[in-house]
């Protein structure tokens, strides 16, 4: 792991990190965050994953989390939304391809030899994490915006055991119903819709998958709302399976940066009375 | 006046605009965050003037202000550093023309026709910003970084009625001592010194220039601590005039907005306890 760069802010160490890794085979970067602490302690930790375009730089940069990381003793971890690089495939179009990686493990070509973020993200992240930095992986939560909420809905519902809250920003919840997920699965995964069960959050809800505490924030003037995210679909999902939801609409907020930092340190205070 | 943007943010509205400005005879834009506020109130104003190479965006995204904002309930108000444009002069350094403003009228060619900087904050800025927001001229504020430290302190003490209370992240506090300033202020003023007395802080304390509450925040790890700011000089000033400051060195911190998000909010508190 090489230390891209270390900066001191809010009281602890804005990190950004590279490594290769071996779920992507390509080198991926991300950046940490960690305030203070007593010597020998270990942190909780909470992991952002990003949204469509992004890279670890826009949250570290735009999300306003580090006081309220500081004032609870959270590690902040934001990783990359897909593999990088001139030898990584890669679309024209903003929403596949490189920066649109789905959190998914892709099977078809041109995509399946590098595009691997579920393995990056539930296997080989954490283990490096847990190697380099002061954290106790028994207290962790997840949050993530738009596609990344996707990511931490999904991820979330399939390691039940792992954190201890999931929460979102203007999530896409239905993957495989919207136009967002309908194209990237079937460019990563096939047109087999049996293949993209595991990264629909409504779907894997209806399944039994269970979380154990689950928080949303959505934008009423998000002019993606309607035709990605339909958080009305998660409702309903909730409802029919029992499952707790925290969904507050949120008026004349949008999808943009301007709306993650406002509610920031709301999720991270919540996350944090979960992890104890 | 052109509405570039508006958004929901942190209760309130954070916008860009755009104008056409007497003062540097160019277009010019800036920003306004105004939190929610019972109608037909005015709140009390705090400019924040950034530093080189900056325009308006570089706080307005990164520099974690809003929050406070909204909680103290303060109108926050960012300019551009320079005029621009294609018409406009420039140099390939960093640190003269586009960007580089130092919040001057220049004197000399080719700057004098556009680089107005001191009469468009002094002036121009705020008869726009009182004929177009809520605010209460009555109660104002000046704070900025670096570059736009070193404005916040001379426009202060130029204008010692204007202001209730003045800070600075790692301002230039000698400006005409120290090479940023010599070579900025040569160009733009020529090469008598008696030109450049106006804009160099601890030269107007000296002078018998005062203002009310000073603030500065300065990290020890900032690289242009000894050749560009050297806050000693203001800490001998102030103490020779007679003028309070409290000069806070913050370990371990450096020049960029991770600094600056920081000890924002810290700043803000204290302007709102000054202006009531």
């Amino acid at each position: 792991m090489e230390t891209v760069s270390e900066v001191r802010s809010h009281g602890g160490l804005q990190g950004v990190y590279r490594h290769a890794s071996t779920a992507t085979a390509t080198e991926m970067t991300f950046s940490v965050f960690v305030p203070d602490h007593p010597k020998g302690a270990s942190l909780p930790v909470v992991w952002y994953l990003s949204g469509l375009t992004c890279t670890h730089a826009n949250v570290t940069e735009k999300g306003e989390f580090r006081r309220a990381c500081k004032e609870r003793g959270l590690v902040f971890v934001a990783p990359d939304t897909s593999p990088r690089g001139p030898g990584v495939a890669d679309d024209d179009s903003y929403d596949l391809g490189q920066g649109a990686g789905f959190y998914l493990n892709a099977t078809e070509a041109p995509w399946a030899p590098h595009f691997h973020m579920r393995r990056y993200i539930e296997e080989e992240l954490p283990s490096l994490i847990a190697a380099s930095f002061p954290v106790d992986l028994s207290r962790q939560s997840l949050m993530g915006h738009s596609m990344g909420g996707h990511g931490a809905l999904t991820i979330g519902l399939r390691n039940e055991d792992r954190f201890k809250s999931v929460s979102a920003f203007a999530p896409i919840v239905a993957s495989s119903k919207v136009p967002w997920g309908e194209r990237a699965f079937t460019a990563y995964l096939g047109p087999d819709r049996t293949a993209w069960a595991p990264y629909d959050a409504c779907a894997l809800i209806a399944a039994g998958r269970r979380l154990p505490a689950l928080l949303v924030d959505q934008g009423t003037a998000d002019t993606f709302l309607e035709r990605e995210l339909q958080p009305q679909r998660l409702e309903a999902a909730c409802a029919a399976a029992g499952q707790p939801l925290t969904l507050r609409r949120q008026d004349g907020y949008d999808h943009s940066y301007y709306f993650i930092s406002t509610f920031m340190a709301d999720h991270l205070h919540w996350h944090a009375d979960h992890l104890g």
